[in-house]
This record gives C-alpha cells, sequence and structure tokens, in this order.
C-alpha cells in the first residue's frame, strides 16, 4: 500500500509538507494542494489517523453520541458542546442514534475504533448490560443527563429531584392537591428522580392531603399528545387540577390537544413544563417550567471529559448534578374547584 | 506497527474474529470481546478503516457538516438524514461549524482524510473562493439549504423565491402596502430569493403601490431583537404595518422584542415567518410562515449524495429546488389605517 513518501515523490513535495498539509497544519496553494490531492486518489492513499493524531503533537477530536440530535433539548446540549470544543480547538465529532439501542452499540463500535480521544455518551433509554460493558471498555467516556446502569464512568445529570421538588412545591403552593405526573419511567434516573422529588414538593406544603396520578413514557411530543387526550376524555370534574410534563416535548404535545379541545391554560388546568429549551415564554399562555442548565451541561461535560487522564480506571466514578430553576409564567393558577366535585373521584 | 494478526494471535482468536468484531458484524461474548480490545490496546493497533470498510463489503460511513446544530431547522435538517442513513444501514458523522468559516475549512480536511464516503454540506453564510474549492476536491458532496458560489457540486435547496412570494402575496391580500423584510443578505441565495420572491408577490398583488423596507443581516434571535427595537422606537404612524422574519429564529427575537413593549400582533402590526419548524401553532398569538420542507430536504441529500458515482466530475452541478408552503394562522390581519397618516412617511 502507498505510504506517504510515495505520495510525496508523485505530487513532487516533500514528506513534511505532505504530512502537515493531511494534519491541517499549513495552507498550501490551490496547485500544490490538488497535486498532493491528486497523488492521494491516484495511489489510494489511506492516512494513519493515529500518526496523524501524533504529527499534530496533540489529541484532537472527541466524539458525542446523542439520542436525537432534532430534539431542542439535545440540540442546544450539542451545541454546547460543540462551542466548548471551539474554544479548546477540538474537532467534534457527532453522531445521533435516533434512541435506537443497536445504533447505539454500532457507534460506540465505530468511535472505539476511530480514534477519537475521548467521548461524551447520552442516552434517552434505561440502558443495558450490553451498552454498559461497551462503555466501559472506553479509554475515556462520561455519561450525560440519563443514566447508564452499570457504567462505571463519571457522570454529569441536571438535579432532577431537585426539579421535581421545585415544579411539587410550586403546584402545592397554588392550592392544587390533584395532580398529574407526565413521562418518564422508574428505569430512568430523570423519571425516578423527578418523580420522587415531585412528590416530596407536593407533601411539603400540602402533606398528605394530596393526590399524584402518573402517566409514564418517553419524552415525546406524540406521548404529550396521548397524555392530553387521556386528560380531555375525563370528566371535568375527575379531572387532576394541574399537569407537570416533564419535557419540552410533552409539554408540546401537551399544549395541542388542551387548546383543541377547548381548554384554558391555566383557567381549566395549570400547567408547568420541564427543560425550558424552546420558546415557551412566547407560548399562549407563556409556561411555566423547571429549567434545565443545558448549556452547562455541555461544557461541563466536555470539561470533565479532557480531565480524565484514561491511566485510573480503578477510580470509583463521580456522579455531578447541576441546579436547576424554577421559571415562573402565566401557566399555574390556583385550582377552580368543581360544585359538582365527586368525593369518591379521590379514590 | 502490529498488524490483524498480532491481535488475533494475543487474543488467542481467528484473524476472522478479530475483523468481524471491529466491523461490528460480529457479536461475541463479553470474555472474548475484552480479550481483543485488551490486546488492541496493548499492541496499539489501529485498524486501518479503508481495509475495514472493505471487509464490510460496501461503504458505510457519510458525512454531514451544519453550521449550527442548536438552531431547530438544523437541527430537525440533520434528524433527517440521519433517519435516511439509519434505514440505508450507514452510519452518519456529523460536524458542526458555528457558522465559522475555519471551523468549517477544517472539517472538510478531516472530512477528506478521514474515509467519509460522501459529504452533505450546509453553511449559512457567503461562501468563499476557498471553501468552493476544498468542495471541489471531494469525490461526493451534495450542498444543501444555502448556496456556496463556485462548487461544482449537485446543490438542494428550498424554493426560496417561491416563499417569498407567498408571503408577499398573503400580506398583500390582506391589505398590507407599508411592509418588512427581515433578515438575509444578498449574497446569499435565501436572503436574495426570498426577498426577489416577495417583492414579486407584493406586485403580484399591489402593483407599484406597495414599498418594502428591508433589515439585513444573520438569520438569529438576536438580529431578530435587533429589528425589533428598531420597529417599536419609530414612531407609530411611520411603521410598516406588517413584518416577514425570514426565519424562526428571526422571528423569535421579533416577538419577544414586540410583547415586551406592548405591540399587539396581528391588530398593531401583522407578522409572517419563514421555517416554521418551532412550535410556531402554539405562540400568542400562532403565527402564519412559510413552512420549509425540512425533512424531506435532509432525505433527498442523502439520497442524491448516494445516487452519484463520483466518477463523472465533469457533469454539470444540478440544482432541486423542494415546494414550500405558506400555513395561515392568526398573525396576519388587515392593516389599521393611522388617523395621524403622515403621507411623507411612504417615500
Amino acid at each position: 500500500m502507498a505510504n506517504l513518501q510515495d505520495v510525496a515523490t508523485a505530487a513532487g513535495v516533500s514528506k513534511a509538507t505532505v504530512s502537515r498539509y493531511l494534519n491541517g497544519s499549513l495552507e498550501l496553494p490551490e496547485r500544490t494542494a490538488s497535486l498532493i490531492d491528486a497523488a492521494i486518489r491516484a495511489l489510494d492513499y489511506t492516512p494513519n489517523p493515529h500518526a496523524r493524531r501524533l504529527s499534530l503533537g496533540r489529541s484532537d477530536t472527541i466524539a458525542l453520541i446523542v439520542p436525537d440530535i432534532s430534539s431542542p433539548f439535545f440540540a442546544t446540549l450539542v451545541g454546547a458542546v460543540e462551542a466548548e470544543a471551539s474554544e479548546q480547538g477540538l474537532a467534534l465529532a457527532l453522531y445521533a442514534t435516533l434512541n435506537s439501542p443497536a445504533r447505539e452499540l454500532s457507534y460506540l463500535d465505530l468511535v472505539r475504533t476511530g480514534h477519537a480521544d475521548g467521548l461524551i455518551f447520552v442516552t434517552n433509554h434505561a440502558g443495558t448490560r450490553e451498552l454498559a460493558a461497551k462503555i466501559n471498555r472506553l479509554p475515556r467516556c462520561v455519561v450525560v443527563d440519563e443514566d447508564v446502569l452499570g457504567a462505571d464512568v463519571p457522570k454529569i445529570f441536571c438535579d432532577n429531584r431537585q426539579g421535581g421538588w421545585l415544579a411539587g412545591q410550586h403546584l402545592a403552593q397554588a392550592g392544587h392537591r390533584h395532580v398529574l405526573f407526565v413521562g418518564g419511567v422508574d428505569e430512568m434516573v430523570s423519571g425516578a428522580r423527578r418523580h420522587q422529588g415531585f412528590a416530596e414538593g407536593m407533601a411539603a406544603i400540602a402533606g398528605a392531603h394530596h393526590r399524584i396520578e402518573r402517566i409514564r413514557g418517553p419524552y415525546t411530543i406524540d406521548a404529550g399528545r396521548a397524555a392530553g387526550r387521556s386528560f380531555v376524555d375525563r370528566a371535568p370534574h375527575t379531572r387532576p387540577t394541574a399537569i407537570f410534563a416533564t419535557s419540552d416535548e410533552l409539554l408540546i404535545g401537551l399544549c395541542e390537544v388542551l387548546a383543541e379541545a377547548g381548554v384554558a391554560i391555566p383557567h381549566q388546568v395549570s400547567v408547568i413544563g420541564f427543560d425550558d429549551v424552546g420558546p415557551l415564554h412566547l407560548f399562549a399562555p407563556a409556561v411555566t417550567a423547571v429549567r434545565q442548565p443545558v448549556r452547562d451541561l455541555g461544557r461541563h461535560a466536555l470539561r470533565r471529559l479532557l480531565a480524565m487522564d484514561g491511566t485510573d480506571p480503578a477510580k470509583p466514578p463521580s456522579e455531578e448534578l447541576l441546579d436547576v430553576t424554577l421559571i415562573a409564567r402565566n401557566s399555574v393558577a390556583p385550582p377552580i374547584r368543581s360544585f359538582h366535585r365527586n368525593p369518591n373521584s379521590e379514590e
């Protein structure tokens, strides 16, 4: 197979010139660059990425795997990592798994064999043993946003429990005692911790005198629509008086169905969201939500990854929690008590 | 340097097993996989991606370069390409340039030397000669959404002129004769064609009896805020009666400022957007907008790229335009004529 010298000879330049051109540390005149490119194609020369990086004298590419890049939350997270990578002079290779476990595994293989200097991994479903095993085999990896059980690597999440607590306490303070929690599953830290914090926040104000219904599911617009339909299909006096939609997507689907059904927010039902990445402040009405520090999440993830020296896998994995904040807008009001309220509906 | 046989010997498995494990076509028991990974690390073995692909018997990775992945429009575009790649059994490597020309050039180098089988390139600024030259040196590339002048490759855009025409005609039909066009620059096809179509659409209804003001700039929330501030700072009777914000980001920034200033949409000013990727249907009021076929754009881009055989660079570049549609909601109404209208303000 052709080597660097063959390319240099064919292009009529020095080996060093080809090397520096390939590693991007040298800008050449159009003509020279074209000669080298032609030689590379003619000889089917394959630069060795590892050697290329050595010639750069430093590592230069980080990989980031996310579930669904078209979700504003993940898109913003990726943008933050990209901005931080840019500041650090690093390239960032992104891979979107569409939350498919098979695609996650094949991208993990691609990253392992692709000479990335480290991986930031984000999933949006409960992880598997196989997933954790592949992550543990990487020299440097940080898990962000959602846990992968069994992955012995540093983990960075937003404080989901605190976020749930803020939402529960906010609704209870407004007088709500019968509320609906939408989204997540107990197998995922986001679902389990948001729900736990939500119950604690309600109890902190309402004591035992409250009732929390729950609809489990993914953080998608469709799941939000389904939750909205099951809500509007109920007799008004049997409905919860407030809904906690635990992602922007769930909130959007829910708001669509409530609007179509003519259920007014907050007069007929109070609504509170989670993420606050989308333009909730422009919604009708502006929606109160727990805001995730999504940009900090991205910046922290890359800094934490770069801080790993990769030589101490024995060190127990750390878990870092970033604070969330409640952004109060116009979608939460005191509940309107129905005259026809049927006490049995509270059982 | 260690080769495949060295790794197989060290791991105590066959060369074929290591090869199939590395190309992802073979799932191994944990223990065997760990042995191979350990051998790879111990010997610092670098699989040759080109050879790996040959062993797969088919190409397997496409690259996609976009300006800013945190913008819902680009995020949705990327999601569509990813979904199509997934259907085709291809891996997709994503690179976000933050719209920095320097970063675009270095990612183009990374893609050229990184064995991707083709590139879908998206920029969000007027291209440079150097950018076009690097694109023309790639064996397979498709330019999407925004043109790169001088790039002799297939190009796929939404029909920007048609979109501008639909917006102009819609506002003129509602009775608007003094309107504001926000966003874009003439050096970019999106800006030039949307503005041209907008003027044609207005003229189709209003003839010469109309006036179009224009604020040029990037498709960002900040630019939208700036345009909004310059609008609300004007004496009401001198303001245009309708605004065409030519991206979701511009629209969001504009709506924020109008809301803060208490300028009611559509009673005091009509607003129409472009993109319609964000949840404009939930805004107060729901915003009328020209919808881009962003998912089709992504799907088409990948299909077009895969259809290139890369052996016929002489073929002149094709330009494919995808239809856009106007989604009428509640943000456009007939203009309210001011009693104090000063005719000079129309000069």
